[in-house]
């Protein structure tokens, strides 16, 4: 155990039907006026944004929708929430959607109360204020709706660079698990990934014998596994889709890293690259990072690998559990070579090269200069 | 899963020395004035009250100091203190010391600002504010550093009960692993026995199905018995009384029930009426009880026993999982039978009707009436 503060002050409110709660919890925190960002038309059509304005307009909540936010979301478009925020002087932002959606929203709430430029706060400055942020999440995967993270993509200059500050954790997230019901098997599949990213990264670059937070990775992990394996076999198996929901948020919500000490975000930071390049879905890349990575790593903490397939698959070296994991990959059909997703392994070097500006950003640039990138992203070919 | 509201923002700052930032946290919070809420002699003659109190001079907080708090906490003491918060007109209560002085604080935090007798929001009221309220935990084991609960013992009528409300969250609280080292072995035994309670009330008595919030459990349980083997054979192991401190906060503070529905406390329930009556130590008590009511209850719930006893302690049958906990109780020296806190058999039908009490306030008196009680606590005979 190392030295921590924790401190996540996030209301959660699970359960069907909760999004209709959205405008009393507005209206509670002194709010009347907010922007609600979502993306294009999948809240629309399924009538989630019907529920949601009938229930600000039950609280009294004026509203500016603000809609088209892409998966890998865009600093231009965020820019533009930016200025819409400032000028209707809203109180608040709303967010209705996935991680994309939710992370947008931050960079607004951010933004929003700025003269500076919002990208100056993902590669300069520190955050200081934000608006409140509410949210209604669709899609579980990237623990966004309750954490202070928030990943936007420059496309003139493909950074796909993040904030993390206190500043924007969401006041309350609604998660109801209804509403990933008619998320695809693909999407199921990358979130399903994304979850076990997050809490990989802690588990193999951190120092050994951390065990209660050991243990509650191999409980989020072997949790993701069995209820993805049982959405696969039924879209609208209703427990595991609640359970999966719930295991997301808590794969990146401050509590599995609470005490390990320093450790480091390697795939990630290898696979922001990759989608910032070519506009794969993060789930994508992160599967074909992720046992590239594994096998690169194994030789530097043996013992944790030992561990881990011990603990997650039942078997007895680090090798096996790594093949085992990249098996799981293939059978919920997230790929796991660069091929899958039409990266030639003539482009490795321009993504170590890409890689490597958030590998210096993140520090981690000594033991990931761009010719071990590029080794790593070879494994992957 | 179960519809739930998680909401838990308590601040967590852990690590050597940290109880010197507890000035600032008050001045950040705009504290001027504060009650000082602490036990006996222990604090004192540690030199932790006038790290303390150095600090809070630093951050210009005045300080009336109370001094006296015994565990299992009197409601004739909280009622003192609730007089000398309102005499002082003290913005907020700090707490220096274990569960009892943050219960009896947490009482004078909701007694201070209400006309009422504070014995009212144990029996009858429901809390509606409080003064903001800071920790110094120095024993690891009740959990009441980020949660919502007091237990409060009134004398006169025997009562052992509690208040449970999101006003009494603390602020901020600061868990300094290594004020843990000088608990003595009987009391580290105590607290051990006190996390796995904490945890196996919501884990055998809610509805099956909830994996993930087993595999929280399971990974408490198993950090608890860990690492209270290796304090048990050194008192000053470092690491071992850290992880035990963060294991035994997330033990009950919301994270583990936040699901899986619907679950009961009996365990907590007979042991109130035990301590209530004897003044014997809580944990000392659980170890009595758990045993017990675990052989009471196998036959309602014979596959989570079974899961119990395989996960835990890799044994494969739900008897033998609860004779290998109440042998591991045995091992660190808590008790498991009556008599070894002096109660004598005869007493068992006076202990079943004061916990009776309980159980009707917690709405279990269906399931548990004084015959049943009796019955369960004929098991620790």
């Amino acid at each position: 155990m190392f030295d921590f503060t924790f401190h996540n002050p996030t209301k959660i409110i699970f359960g069907a039907g909760k999004e209709t709660l959205i405008g009393s919890e507005l209206h509670t925190a002194g709010i009347n006026r907010v922007l609600l960002v979502h993306g294009r038309n999948s809240v629309v059509k399924s009538g989630l944004l019907d529920r949601v304005m009938a229930s600000l307009k039950a609280g009294n909540i004026e509203c500016t929708p603000f809609g088209g936010v892409v998966s890998n979301p865009l600093l231009s478009h965020t820019r533009e929430g930016v200025a819409l925020a400032k000028r209707e002087k809203v109180e608040a932002i709303l967010a209705v959607g996935g991680g994309s959606v939710l992370d947008e929203a931050k960079a607004i709430a951010v933004g929003a109360l700025s003269d500076e430029d919002v990208w100056q706060f993902f590669v300069a400055k520190e955050v200081e204020r934000a608006l409140p942020l509410f949210t209604v999440l669709t899609l579980a995967a990237t623990g966004s709706e309750m954490n202070g993270n928030s990943v936007i993509t420059n496309a003139e200059t493909r950074q796909k660079y993040n904030i993390s500050s206190p500043h924007v954790y969401p006041k309350v997230s609604i998660l109801n698990p209804e509403l990933t019901h008619s998320v695809p098997p693909d999407y199921t599949a990358y979130s399903a990934v994304d979850a076990i990213a997050h809490v990989i990264e802690g588990y193999f670059t951190k120092q050994p014998g951390t065990h209660l937070q050991d243990r509650l990775v191999e409980g989020i992990i072997k949790t993701v596994i069995e209820t993805t394996d049982l959405i696969m076999a039924d879209p609208g198996h209703a427990k595991a889709r609640a359970s999966f929901m719930w295991t997301a948020t808590l794969a990146l919500n401050g509590l599995t890293p609470a005490g390990i000490g320093a450790y480091s975000f390697p795939n990630h930071m290898i696979e922001h690259a990759l989608s910032a390049i070519y506009n794969i879905p993060h789930g994508a890349g992160l599967s074909i990072v992720m046992p590239a990575w594994m096998k690169w790593y194994l030789a530097k903490n043996p013992s944790q690998f030992a561990r881990f397939a011990k603990e997650i698959f039942g078997l007895a070296s680090g090798e096996a559990g790594i093949d085992a994991l990249e098996k799981w990959f293939v059978t919920i059909k997230s790929p796991v070579r660069l091929a899958e997703v039409d990266i030639p392994a003539t482009d490795i070097e321009a993504i170590a090269e890409n890689a490597e500006g958030l590998a210096r950003q993140w520090g981690i640039d000594g033991l990931y200069p761009k010719e071990t990138i590029a080794e790593i992203l070879r494994l992957a070919v």
